[in-house]
């Protein structure tokens, strides 16, 4: 009986041990919510050591106060990307975040862009910049407007609220993005991406309006 | 020996009764994502049954079609609120929703929103209705957009996302909704939403420009 009962305490710790394991090797999911107007803060730095050692780095010299808000927190999580990006936006205006882009574009990172054809074309748009980088960037052509503003990081990491990427929003409007890993939430919304990928392949672009003669 | 087996069977299925019993208590919290755009359904049914049994319920005679869609079930979340229901809309033109909150109004629900003063001064805006109705409205004077777009009901759901409530929105732009039943980021939420409903308390309006003579 009592060989039975060290058995059984032997295999209770194992389980345990083997628990207490797993639990350290599973990070807890990022769960944050990043509400905006944010302040403006230089963030040079950031991008300079994102781009890796072989960039040249020289200290910024801009007044700009240097520290933590909503804007470097968005681009700490994009920037942590290793290996895909897709992005699902309304209006890219804001040149830090396209800088981000650019970067793990050449990084490596398969980056993928939808947007809004209407604000594609307005003046400050980063959109002509990231297609002239070399990344794949669609658009819609129907009247309605393409107006998602949620970024997927490494198919695991899901951005998402009311913050459009432009300068105007993150400096002067109340705004909220949400980071959610959670596989569930992250699904629903690439499945949505991969579908408006999928129709908005450029083999589907009508380039005149179906009544011109 | 064995009566102490008996003891330990007893107190083990006493555990697994009380946590099966927890387990049917506890409804798995809610977790949905809406895509928009939504087909144009009637809505009629749906907001006569929430009114409520003492209404006069008549049959609908649209043509439109009859079923389940991303307004249905945005608009179900929002009729299932008991207590509260706080608002924190960019725009708001959709008579569905409009009526949908009166109705909860008149429920005796806790209505309170926030909005944009630029947007609520548009064409078909629902907001003068909702006041008249004698809800609690507050907005703000920036020169930034009160951009955010998200309700939290009976503070346990939050319904948060790219949608303004606004019928263009609903059936012709590509839109999310996330539904959300989680403590943190409806605490989250509700904490902006506190911030916001004070700073723009009336008694801080400007009812002149700050340079008028």
């Amino acid at each position: 009986m009592r060989r039975a009962w060290a058995g059984l305490a032997a295999a209770a710790a194992l389980v345990l041990a083997l628990a207490a394991s797993l639990w350290r090797r599973r990070p807890r999911p990022v769960r944050e919510v990043l509400f905006f107007p944010s302040q403006p803060i230089c963030t040079e730095a950031l991008l300079a050591e994102a781009e890796g050692p072989g960039a040249v780095s020289r200290p910024c010299r801009c007044p700009l106060p240097r520290g933590d808000c909503a804007l470097s927190r968005l681009l700490r999580r994009l920037l942590a990307a290793r290996r895909s990006l897709e992005l699902c936006l309304f209006a890219f205006s804001s040149p830090q975040l396209a800088r981000a882009v650019q970067l793990l574009h050449r990084r490596g990172v398969r980056v993928r862009v939808v947007t809004d054809a209407q604000s594609m074309a307005m003046k400050g748009s980063q959109i002509g910049l990231l297609r002239h980088a070399g990344i794949q960037v669609r658009h819609d052509q129907e009247s309605g407007y393409m107006h998602h503003k949620f970024a997927i990081v490494d198919g695991r990491m899901l951005m998402t609220g009311s913050l459009n990427w432009t300068t105007q929003a993150i400096q002067n409007n109340r705004e909220n993005v949400m980071v959610v890993e959670d596989d569930e939430y992250v699904k629903a919304f690439l499945d949505e991406f991969e579908r408006i990928w999928e129709e908005y392949n450029p083999r589907n672009y009508r380039f005149f309006p179906k009544d011109s003669k």
